[in-house]
């Protein structure tokens, strides 16, 4: 094969901690997130580029990723959601470019070294810390430990339900991220605990709302629509690091705002069928 | 919700060492196989009992499964594979009971615990070793070590393929498992650290047939079958502990066999929409 697609889920940070290491591989974050039906398309075939949706763009860690897989890739990636909101398409593009140039170039990797690859490709670049593992597992990961697989232990939330977001524009990773991140981790180290103790997805919103707030992470716009949604007899967190509202069921539309449909994807990122 | 359904798909094991510990948890098997499209549904609501494509039926790792978790569940069961043919049912059925029996009964129990109460299951029975976490998984799964989640580490071959299977019949698990596997695991040891040097599709098709001839796992009707598929330029191996051989894209037909189309299920067993 000389081409090959991957799908990976997106994936909406709703609590995490930083943790910095010397080695990428054990560097990340732990947390809990929701990763969602919506994601990236990545097509990747012999040549040399990036585009998203058709233009052409350099996406750091995708850069980082085909350097150290040693690959001279044209990689397409297509996606309906936005960069910078809180989604993980800069994890999502770097874990299907891992998955696809596995395939189109036979480099004879397995999951978990692909896996890794990416991680570490996110974390040298500053775009994300956990978004790749969490979208490699799908459902309600929670990262229990920081790290590519081997390094962090990974674990799930078994639930299937639909839901909404709504988006309210971005946040720079790269700046959040670079800076002072002691009293987000405190914040995300307890809301990881007292989820582990009651793993349920009414917790994960629950403690994501609570955890914004402690982390300094929620702006009053955020604020006011998860308000609005309680409000209206629902429940809504918001993902990480963006200023993407997410509620379980319609509790958006209810709340009436317009919002984009989903649900909970179920399982991780895939290789799609071979042409 | 008081009744939830699960969708676990079948797992061909293909290289298995079994490695016994005091501890279940730890207890397994070693090996590689893969997940195909093909599985079990099953439904969890209150009541008690369990029947298999709508007959009443015990299947021991399922009542030992309802009993640790301390439910009183009515488990219906339905699939179109055979039991006792390599296709790891009773892992599956197992671990379908264990999603559905958490959603349906409320239990706020992880994925991770759910596979471990499955896998514990599994191996308290005799009735498998390692299919409950490949099933897990999905796709081509290596499972590097033995046991549940957290004991033993698992990785992938990614891979998409369309697959052919045709059973030949059945072996009983429980008196293969019972009997000495020293030499079993001898063997199964070697393919899978040969598996790790090079993980691809053809690696495992060709590792899973040494295998199964140097484990005495090789019955004469079985081989002339891969041999045929073999000489029609296919390739084929056999899943264990049955007779069901299974051949990349459309090998058995080629070599004139009647054989049921499949392919590799990407991902892992999951939990189904509620209703």
């Amino acid at each position: 094969m000389s081409r090959a697609v991957a799908f990976v889920p997106a994936h909406l940070s709703v609590i995490f901690s930083v943790h910095l290491a010397e080695d990428p591989r054990a560097a990340g974050s732990r947390g809990a997130g929701i990763v969602i039906d919506d994601g990236v398309y990545v097509t990747v075939s012999e040549g040399n580029g990036c585009t998203l949706n058709g233009e052409t763009r350099t996406i750091d860690p995708v850069d980082r990723l085909t350097d150290a897989l040693g690959v001279e890739a044209t990689v397409a990636i297509e996606t309906d959601l936005p960069l910078g909101q809180g989604f993980g398409i800069s994890g999502a593009a770097t874990l299907g470019t891992a998955l696809a140039a596995n395939a189109a170039f036979d480099l004879a990797m397995t999951e978990n070294a692909l896996i890794e690859a990416a991680h570490v490709a996110e974390v040298e670049a500053g775009t994300g810390l956990g978004d790749v593992v969490a979208q490699a597992r799908g459902g309600v990961p929670l990262r229990l430990d920081p790290g590519a697989p081997g390094y962090g232990m990974i674990d799930a939330i078994p639930v299937r339900t639909d839901l909404e977001y709504y988006s309210l524009g971005s946040i720079d990773t790269v700046d959040v991220l670079a800076g002072a991140t002691e009293s987000i981790s405190a914040a995300g180290d307890r809301a990881v605990e007292h989820l582990q103790a009651t793993p349920t997805l009414e917790a994960l919103f629950r403690l994501g709302v609570s955890f914004s707030r402690e982390a300094d992470l929620l702006p009053a716009d955020v604020a006011a629509v998860i308000e609005d949604v309680e409000a209206a007899g629902g429940r809504a967190c918001v993902g990480h690091l963006g200023k993407t509202v997410v509620a379980i069921d319609r509790g958006l539309s209810q709340a009436g705002y317009d919002a984009v449909p989903s649900a909970v994807y179920p399982t991780g990122a895939a290789l799609l069928r071979g042409e």
